[in-house]
């Protein structure tokens, strides 16, 4: 177990980089993260404070262009992505081969299956090696690929909707009690950080302001690590998603049939024996559901259900903060699992 | 039809009820609206605009508790009742034995089904005659019941989420296209002013700003109205509300399997015929959707869908403004059918 | 007095220009509005309601290039330009020639002081033309300009901040009531529609929820038009803007001390006889203050006060919504001045 | 300095008592603390995640009615009071007599001045004994009363509201720079739950969202506690709180005259200066304001400033989250004073 490792973040000035480097400077087992910028950011930011005056003191860190010598010469152990997926997808070969852990951020490595993959579009100098290292990218949800995550070289951080409804799911899907080829149908709302930091019409504070909408209708991205984490075809999951006029935040709502009539104490049982041991997942007591405002600002993914009448009929709520569990939080999660540590270091 | 029909509102202080009398006073057909109160409102405003100072004018409108020789001296022709639940059920045989008509804005007359009812918890004095008058009200939603609305005597005007709903499904079920032995999946969220005026922890601005929340699984009111409409078994239904931080605005996300596979093209015909005639349900393009801020302040009912590959998995969105086309502006549109006005009259 | 004159709008696909554009198809002494957009507006939408589905019917107007000969052949009798600065102060002296009338919402034309204008940084061709117009331009407050506006050729419309100062101010400093040697204050918070369509870092939803930030101190553009509308020199006002997390609505709380101590009701008197006959300013009873809600979506401007115990100390606080009286609004008002009609026409 | 004390709380259902509740769990110097609730409060909840959720393991804390001898048994040596004013005023005695100390975060105990104290309308038993008590509390301020808090028997915790003020202008006004005759004006804008967790009219969800309000013009309880700490009279000072729409966060912009023309730099460094040794503290650079976003959810208080040109009227703009510095994390800073501990801890 190393005493104390060197972590770099590309992409701190965005919400999910920022979040992420926030949580770096306090984390008793790493030192003070080295902050990288891409070129084509813009001549930018020196310092971190220049956009987050509220990180003071860490905040005085300079961001620095991101260089391969650089990351060489400050020794770092572990590196950070919070990049677009076009740029993890070309960075992240290069650093494995320089021997620096990666984890990323970005959807760019979570997909084994290549037609799932295709809605990235990317456009690999070698495909068969960007397939192979696909396949040896660990989907960083710590909850279902803890071992794998000891040690891991790359670790793909599981998307913020992926996450809620992942492990909302895996117990009931794995144990086998879910009529899948009835249809999983998951309703899924997000606040406007999830979106990024870059201005768009779409996240216009008066686009978003007292509205919701729908979006990406059979089409949303995170679609495929879904399908694969759960062992579903993609006729056997409808995902939607929608834009709430909140900062951060996902609540999902997840419909289910089961295979046979239950009980309410057996679903929670369910749960729970699946997440004992998990410190990161709270299981609501059947009649009580999670909000989104529950798990605002920490690393929980809050889950509880209601069964209707029949027994059969199940309705799951998933919440998470989607710059914490459903991104810098979780990322933080699986590095202490790659190094050994605590799952809950540097995240209470 | 009548030259000038003389309106009076019970619960103009309340949301719903405010809405409508600013309808009323605009409406060119109707007198300015008499304007009651409830005793045990408590000593309360003597005039509109000690509360709603923004109603200028027709606010000066002194509130006056209500009395049935008031109606019969002011020679009300129609009396809308935003009043709670037991209050109406307890008011409208009386009301209609004084042969005034009745456009009831809460849920007390909405039910044929005794067992739906049950959620309400009546204690009729006369359970025959009110049995026999549930049945005799006609269902408030104008597209639905057009015919019956004429000369009606009681309308029981639709619930808010019961609209997004049922116009949206109407007419593929209808038309036999959707697989109901499969199951209906209503997701619904609704802008704060659905939960009424009176100040409680639930509306306390700090518990649902930032917030999202599931609530009333599998049991909320507006379920039994939902099953009658389209002719479902509470078997086939899900329905699950969920309270946005937002004002006023409903979005129903409707999940549907079709009994055989279809054309996008198909289904947005089906919709267009239905509606045709229809002034207030406005149904998008393939491909486009609804968000609420498109119907906020006005009596449109919006409706989309996305439809996946197999042509079988239907997505629908509905759209509309609680307190419109949810409530007051429904009322006004079946105000106007009972006396054979244009039903877009007053609500332009 | 015209029959029906036609308007034309270049940039109503902006905030303020979309809310003139839906004032305009309602207003009964108008025909259908030219809709223009300029070059460099993109590709851009070809229809209005490709960007605002909401606006059915009238929505589908398409938008054209903006032309001179355009405007010839369309028999335009007044051109509202909601562009930027810029682009206002080149158009506004070519349509002027055409013998056009233009009602500008920007800030190009309505400061006659050159030291004032300079925080735009116009580069006029004929410098001199351009101050002279200038001078000719009516500054677009009706309150305070009713006569000039009648017939006149340029208007210039005022800044949504300072309709909301001046008008609460005007009565109190034209009648000698005002210590201005003293300082004015006036602390103005608005929603995020004043700082325009254009996606920013600073209208991201995220910066603006759970936010209030103090912006231009010192420096904000509305400054001279305050100044030169209430006769006061740079060193007797201050002016501090304040970005709201709503969508629109302004509220200005103004401090001044009185040159000699008055009661409450003297106050009110002063407002009360300045304004009447002003359709569109709302003095609220003394004890009563404005909200931002009371004139959403309406053309008020709602002004209230409170005053010391000593007499002499007085703050006002004027609300109003910066789309309606704060642009669009104030502009339609102002064109039926121009034409000699009821102000209110097409306002209600 | 004591190894581990025993701290209590009484109200810890409320919006600044959970606050406390939940840094009082984390704070490495105390023993968890015992959590009271009142009588009358209702048969409330047992345990406080009951009603918070979120705060999951120390949440299953019960809560138990508040009786003295309960305080004696469990050997209470800090008592929190999160109660209402009239409840602080009658407790706050016996809890002294008992040898316990408190920290109060109602207004009860802050004022010394009996006029200013009147708008409280306390009913004092023993009103001499009460006046001197009064007298003897130290003002929760400690940037201000650092020296007297260390072993203070009563802390009366400042209003959120006066700490924003009183923290942006005491430098400047203790280095005699104001121009105090002319007058001093603060316009403060505050989230919701400054206004406390019982549901009113006032701030339910509909009312506050899309809104901002003035209130309690020149009749502000918290006036007097910034008179007080200033050396002001009452025809110095101008307060007008306004109410925002979010949950939390207050920004006070405060407008003075300088006695003599400064340059930014003089301005930059008296702040400085006065708040070196002050971690709860951050003067932003000159040229850079703090918003409510930089400060929520920590115990910073964020000042910055601009100068006019003519170097004498000074805006200053005041950050901080008003259930943390502005209450909770305040107590819990002069807590630590009290106990002799770094004022940081636990508060990071």
């Amino acid at each position: 177990m190393p005493q104390s490792i060197q972590p770099a973040v590309v992409g701190a000035t965005g919400y999910a980089g920022f979040e992420l480097a926030r949580l770096l400077f306090r984390h008793p087992k790493v030192k003070k993260p080295v902050l990288f910028t891409r070129d084509g950011e813009g001549g930018g930011p020196v310092r971190l404070d220049d956009i987050y005056p509220h990180i003071s003191g860490n905040g005085a860190s300079p961001l620095e262009p991101f260089r391969w010598e650089a990351l060489r010469n400050k020794g770092v152990d572990v590196l950070f992505l919070a990049t677009p997926h076009e740029v993890s997808r070309e960075w992240v070969p290069e650093a494995i081969r320089q021997g620096v852990r990666v984890i990323d951020l970005s959807g760019a490595w979570r997909l084994i299956t290549p037609a799932y993959r295709e809605v990235y579009g990317f456009h690999d100098q070698d495909a068969a090696a960007a397939d192979k290292l696909s396949a040896r990218a660990v989907y960083g949800i710590p909850e279902l690929h803890r071992t794998d995550l000891a040690d891991a070289a790359l670790v793909a951080n599981a998307g913020c909707y992926a996450t809620s409804i992942i492990l909302a799911l895996a117990p009931l899907v794995r144990a086998g009690l879910v009529d899948l080829a009835h249809g999983v149908i998951c309703d899924s709302k997000s606040g406007v950080s999830g979106a990024g930091k870059q201005p768009t019409q779409k996240t216009h504070f008066v686009e978003v302001a007292e509205n919701l909408s729908a979006y990406s209708l059979f089409s949303h991205r995170h679609t495929g690590e879904i399908l694969e984490q759960l062992g579903l075809t993609p006729e056997q999951l409808i995902f939607t998603p929608h834009l709430l006029p909140i900062p951060r935040g996902i609540l999902s709502t997840i419909y289910v049939r089961l295979n046979s009539a239950m009980q309410p104490v057996q679903i929670e049982d369910c749960l729970r024996k699946f997440y004992a041991g998990s410190p990161w997942v709270r299981i609501f007591d059947r009649g009580k559901l999670p909000q989104i405002q529950y798990s605002l600002h920490t690393n929980y993914c809050d889950i509880g259900f209601a069964l209707a009448a029949d027994g059969k009929r199940l309705v799951m709520v998933s919440c998470l903060d989607n710059l914490m569990k459903g991104a810098a939080g979780q990322a933080v999660q699986n590095m202490n699992l790659i190094f050994g540590w605590n799952e809950e270091e540097g995240l209470k």
